[in-house]
C-alpha cells in the first residue's frame, strides 16, 4: 500500500499519530516515526523554548520525517511557528481555532501545513491559503470535538476539495485504514490506539481502562455548546453531569474540571478525565508504537484481500 | 461487485433502503426493488390491515425481493409479523424497541430477520436469537438516532458477530458503500438519497432542502437524554431549541411537535421537522430511484479502480 500522503510527507505507512497534550513529546514522535508512520509533537500551552528542545529531541532519535502540532488558541503560537521554521521542521498539523494566518506563513517556509477542519467550507478556505492537506476529525475522536462525525465529513471534503483529504475519528484498525482509502483520503489520524502503547508515559490505569472498554463507553464532558470533550465514562464524567444538571454555576463546573487531565495522566480513576475516542473498545491490549503500526498495516493488507474476493 | 448480503437476501446490489415512516410504502419499495437494491415497506405505527395492502402493492409491481420493517413500538406489531408470515414476506427489518421475541419468531417461520442494533451486546444477542444480519447504524443518520457513531459501531460490531454486518447512518455515495466494504459490511442501509428520488411522495420543498444543504447542515430535536430525531437545521428546529433551552415545560415541547413531520412532508419549510443524515450536502440532486442505484454502484466501481492504484 502506498498512497499520496506516503509521497507528500516521506512515509512508509499512511498515518498520522494525533497529537495529544501532555503526551506525544519528541520521544513519542520519534518512535512513531521509527515505525514509519509520522510522529507528530504536541504543543498545547507549552513554551517556545519547550517547543525547541522536543523537536531538538526529536531529531536526536530519528532520521525519519515527523511533524510538530499547532494550537491556535496557544498565545505564543507565533513563536512556537517560528521555532518550527528556524528548526528546520518539515510538516506541521494545525488546530483548534483560526489558522488563517499561521497557514500561508508555513507555506510560505516551505513547510507542509496540515489543518484540522469542521467541514468542508474550511477545508476548501484551507486550501486556498496553501495548506497542503485536511485532516476530516468526526466527533467520534477523543479529547476536543467537532459537530460532525468521520463518514459525512469525509465524503462532503473529498468532493470539494483538490489537496489530499486525511480521516480522523472512529479509526484505529487496518479495516479502519482501509475504508478510509475507499472513501477518498489518502491516509489517516489515530489518537486512541497510541494512547495503549508501551512507550506512551500515562499511567496503567488510564491505558487499561481503554483495553477493557467496551460498547458506548465514551461520554462527553463539558458544557453543551462550548468546548466538549470525548472521555471514558467514570466517577468524573457522572459526576460532571450531575452537577451540570443540578445547574451548579459554569465557574464551579471549570473547578470541577482543574487538574481532571493531569488526575487521568496519573491513573486517579475517579477523578480523572481519560479523554479517548469512541473506538476504544477495539483496541484489546497495550502494544509497542511498532507493533501497534505493523498489525495496522497487517489487518489492511488481509482486508484488501477480503476485498478483492468481493470483486471477483 | 458481489457480496455476502447479495447472496443472503437474493439482491443485484448490496444496498438496502431505510424504512422511512409515511414514505416507503409499497409501491416505493417495489421501485427500490426493481432498481436492484432491497426495498424496504415502512410500518410506523400503520395497522395490520393497511400493511398487508401495502405487501400485496408492493408484491403487484416487483418480482424481486423486498422487505417490511417491523418497528417494535407499535402497539400490533405482533400482528404485522403475523400478516408478514401469511403473505410469504422473506425479509423483515426489526427497529426501535426490544426484538427479543419477534426475532425468534420471524426466524421460525423462515423470514430472515436484519436487526438494527445500537452496540456490540445487542448485535451478538440479536445473533443467538437467530437474526440473519444486524445494521449498525449510526447518529448521523437521519430521523431517530442512536448514541454511537457508524465507523466505531461497524468496527467493534463486525469483530463480535458471525452474521453479516450492514452500515448506515451517513453513507448516500459508491466511495460510502465501498467503505463500508473495505470495513467488513457486506452492504449499507441507505435513507435520505432514496428520500431525494423523483418517486418519494414528499413535497419539492423537502428534497431542495436537502439537495441545498451544505456542511453541517443537520441538528437533533427532541428533548436530550430522551428519542431525538435529526432534522434539516431550519425555523421549527431554532424553535424547539428557543422553547428548550427557556425552560419550556416537556408538555409543551411535545404540543410543538405534534404535526412537524406531517408539515415537512407537505412543504412547509417554517414548521416542518425535515428528517434528513448528515449526510445530505453530498447528495446534489433529484433523480430516479434506478438511477440512484446504478450511480452508486458506477462510483463505487470507480473508486475500486481508485484502489487497486494504491495496491499498485
Amino acid at each position: 500500500m502506498r498512497t499520496a500522503l506516503c509521497d507528500l510527507l516521506g512515509i512508509e505507512y499512511p498515518i498520522l499519530q494525533g497529537a495529544m497534550a501532555h503526551i506525544t513529546d519528541g520521544k513519542f514522535a520519534a518512535a512513531v516515526s521509527n515505525a514509519g508512520a509520522l510522529g507528530v509533537i504536541q504543543c498545547g500551552f507549552d513554551t517556545p523554548e519547550y517547543m525547541r528542545e522536543q523537536i531538538q529531541i526529536c531529531r536526536s532519535l530519528t532520521d525519519k520525517p515527523f511533524g510538530v502540532n499547532l494550537i491556535m488558541e496557544n498565545d505564543r503560537i507565533d513563536e512556537i511557528a517560528d521555532v518550527c521554521i528556524e528548526e528546520g521542521v518539515q510538516i506541521c498539523t494545525v488546530s483548534a481555532g483560526n489558522p488563517a494566518t499561521i497557514v500561508p506563513k508555513l507555506a510560505e517556509a516551505g513547510i507542509k501545513a496540515i489543518v484540522l477542519i469542521p467541514h468542508a467550507r474550511a477545508a476548501k478556505k484551507m486550501e486556498k491559503l496553501g495548506a497542503a492537506a485536511v485532516v476530516c476529525e468526526g466527533l467520534e475522536g477523543g479529547g476536543h470535538i467537532g459537530s460532525m462525525t468521520t463518514l459525512p465529513l469525509i465524503a462532503q471534503v473529498v468532493e470539494e476539495v483538490n489537496i489530499p483529504v486525511i480521516a480522523a475519528g472512529g479509526i484505529a484498525t487496518g479495516r479502519g485504514l482501509l475504508g478510509a482509502l475507499a472513501m477518498g483520503c489518502v491516509g489517516v489520524q489515530m489518537g486512541t490506539v497510541f494512547l495503549t502503547s508501551d512507550e506512551c508515559t500515562v499511567s496503567d490505569v488510564y491505558k487499561q481502562l481503554i483495553v477493557d472498554s467496551k460498547d458506548n463507553a465514551t461520554v462527553l464532558s463539558g458544557v453543551p455548546g462550548k468546548k466538549q470533550v470525548r472521555c471514558i465514562k467514570n466517577p468524573f464524567t457522572d459526576g460532571f453531569w450531575e452537577r451540570y444538571y443540578a445547574g451548579v454555576p459554569e465557574e464551579e463546573l471549570y473547578d470541577y474540571c482543574t487538574g481532571s487531565i493531569a488526575r487521568a495522566h496519573n491513573g486517579d480513576y475517579e477523578g480523572g478525565a481519560f479523554s479517548a475516542g469512541m473506538i476504544s473498545p477495539v483496541i484489546k491490549e497495550v502494544k509497542p508504537v511498532a507493533k501497534i503500526v505493523t498489525d495496522i498495516m497487517a489487518e489492511a493488507d488481509a482486508a484488501w484481500e477480503d476485498m478483492k474476493r468481493i470483486y471477483g
